[in-house]
């Protein structure tokens, strides 16, 4: 039996075939532009090529009728039929105040989810959609949700309350939430295990830093801080996302440029970041490479990305009382090793001194630290596909 | 010979006649509700009673006016005529990327004061009309200008750039700018003189905690970063300023509670921070009482302040690459030791121990820290009229 993890996005579906015994990626799959012209899907079984079909998906039903043909039709088929399923994980983006943990899907749990869409009405509505049209296909099979949200709500209140009027929380629930849970929760509890060491005692600075980026403080096994907010914009600067910025900045230009507050969140979203400063392009190595030849606004986006990333652990070391060890995670954190290295001499008054030849190499777990370093740093490679089928498993048996 | 020190708000002017020797305060005035009906002036000359009169006042004009009577004018009048005044400084509260520190008021000063209009719109104007009327009144007396931004400007790029399309700072100037530079200025310095230490070769924390907070890292003698930004609403919690708070938040209640971004704002700056958390008031006093009394919104309120305040001080340990003072200041800074004790305790891996004794004195410079702490805490009282006049001295010779 394989467990089957599907992410929906607000208009993409992805999913993976995974072996739970051994852990193997059979098949993964790509449903994009879903309820836009030009929908198509990628598509690759284990040891096959990977291929790209055009195919009419104006829902995230037909995504999921789609990826069921893919995954039990000749010849890119991995089964006979979705019967060989047991049990699927859904990725959810939003669960409120309300998911803790991974949940079990029941009625009561999406009619909980669908609470929680006002505070992701892009995502959680897709995530519905995707979950209904599963259930409709397998309705014999486990499902489970694992929030984005949930690993960070053992937060404490002084670190997920704004300071704005408190009736907004009361009424709306704005608050802190934080996003990249599964991403967080994995790469820490990893981090314990590879250095033998108690998770439930440990402070943990986790850098989750890839086109989107965020940090968190984890200590004795629980999320005390992350850097996103209420929507995943705040905090450090990513790909194409300002992270933190002076509300009267926007005041400023909004008023200057005659912008709405959505046409300005477009860009805080879209045009910002180390995009934003560089003018480059969003990826770092695009920027890493004109930074290389000169190109000045592509040096001060990567200045000011490392900056806010030494800013933060230093603040989240400030907010556990001490660090125990740092995990780099994700696209820029687990390949950029030059900004690792940037980010950790910085940081040398803490004790931390970095591995030049550990830090150097690619691809599998790490630890880059001296042994004499006085906090351990990591590169733990993320996988929250394999993290939500774990999830999964642990919650159906 | 006096010099007089002027401080001119958006409808408020501040007066003090300072004797540079003794540097004594001759006499203090404060002009309000400038340009609103019923305006009003406090005033209280050095050994005399406080009065307050009614006056109207159009402009900062009238205000000025109505100051040289007071200063000149029996009973209240300290001196004879304004040519007793040697020199006069004015604060400014934004002196953009243009100043870099105080000026001598030339024509050119004032255009490039107005110049600036543009980020300060409200107090710019306003120091503009106080300090033409101030020459009209005394053409042959020197003055200078003193900015508030001014001692920020050191702060390097990857401190002040945000994440926004490049083209917003080079076509509008948006940037963190900081503010309170003539406190963090003067408090720092005090800091490093207490210490009998090297200013150019320090690295200290100024937590400037009052109504208005701003925390900033002084290094070598040069502000490095701040927690104000392109306007004092970012950064820390305030009395009714929300400090940090995510973007996609304030779309979210924009949209849902139907405002404009004008109004946003006023929320942000007037009914948020510590008042906003507590709904009891923006005076710490009163939230403290109600936190005693079992408030736990009032509870809320303080933790999330206090908390902030830490991640900043972690903040700014890591992007100076360490810490050898944090001095506490203004209102709250300077007065609330069992705020700063918490502080202190939550940062003790920083290596620092509070002396207690020393802790609950209050009203004087004071070292808090014990000898055994790694780094020295100071309480420093902040004296802006002070550091303006010294300024000002130090300027016309």
């Amino acid at each position: 039996m394989y467990t089957l993890v599907i992410n929906c996005g607000s208009s993409s579906l992805k999913f993976q075939l995974i072996n739970p015994e051994s852990e193997e990626v059979m098949a993964i799959g790509l449903c994009e532009r879903i309820g836009i012209e030009e929908s198509k899907v990628t598509y690759q079984k284990k040891g096959g090529e990977k291929s790209v079909l055009l195919a009419p998906m104006p829902t995230h039903k037909e995504a999921v009728i789609i990826m069921q043909k893919l995954l039990t039709d000749e010849p890119s088929g991995i089964i006979k039929s979705l019967k060989e399923v047991g049990a699927v994980g859904h990725r959810v983006a939003h669960g409120g105040e309300i998911f803790t943990s991974s949940a079990l899907i029941t009625e009561e749990t999406l009619k909980a989810i669908e609470e929680c869409c006002a505070l992701a009405p892009l995502h959680n509505p897709a995530s519905l959609t995707g979950i209904r049209a599963c259930m409709e296909l397998m309705p014999e099979t486990p499902m489970v949700a694992v929030f984005d949200t949930a690993f960070h709500q053992t937060m404490p209140e002084s670190s997920y309350l704004y300071g704005l009027p408190y009736e907004y929380y009361e009424k709306y629930k704005v608050r802190k939430y934080g996003f990249h849970g599964t991403s967080h929760s994995y790469v820490s509890k990893r981090a314990a295990e590879y250095l033998n060491r108690d998770y439930e005692a440990m402070k943990i600075v986790v850098c989750h830093l890839g086109n989107g980026s965020s940090i968190s403080a984890v200590k004795n096994g629980a999320s005390v801080d992350t850097s996103m907010g209420f929507t995943p914009l705040e905090g450090l600067l990513m790909g194409t996302r300002s992270g933190d910025v002076d509300p009267g900045a926007m005041q400023f230009l909004m008023n200057k440029e005659n912008l709405t507050i959505d046409e300005m969140l477009d860009v805080l979203n879209r045009k910002s970041g180390v995009l934003g400063i560089s003018g480059v392009s969003s990826d770092f190595r695009d920027i890493m490479k004109a930074a290389a030849e000169g190109n000045h606004r592509a040096q001060a986006a990567l200045d000011t990305f490392t900056y806010r990333v030494v800013k933060y652990i230093g603040a989240y070391a400030a907010a556990m009382g001490g660090i125990d060890a740092i995990v780099f995670t994700a696209g820029v954190g687990e390949n950029d090793g030059e900004m690792r290295k940037k980010i950790c001499h910085q940081l040398a008054f803490l004790g931390i001194d970095v591995n030049d030849e550990a830090n150097a190499k690619r691809g599998s777990e790490q630890l880059i630290s001296t042994a004499d370093s006085k906090v351990a740093v990591l590169v733990i490679p993320t996988n929250e596909e394999l993290a939500i089928a774990r999830e999964t498993i642990a919650l159906v048996g």
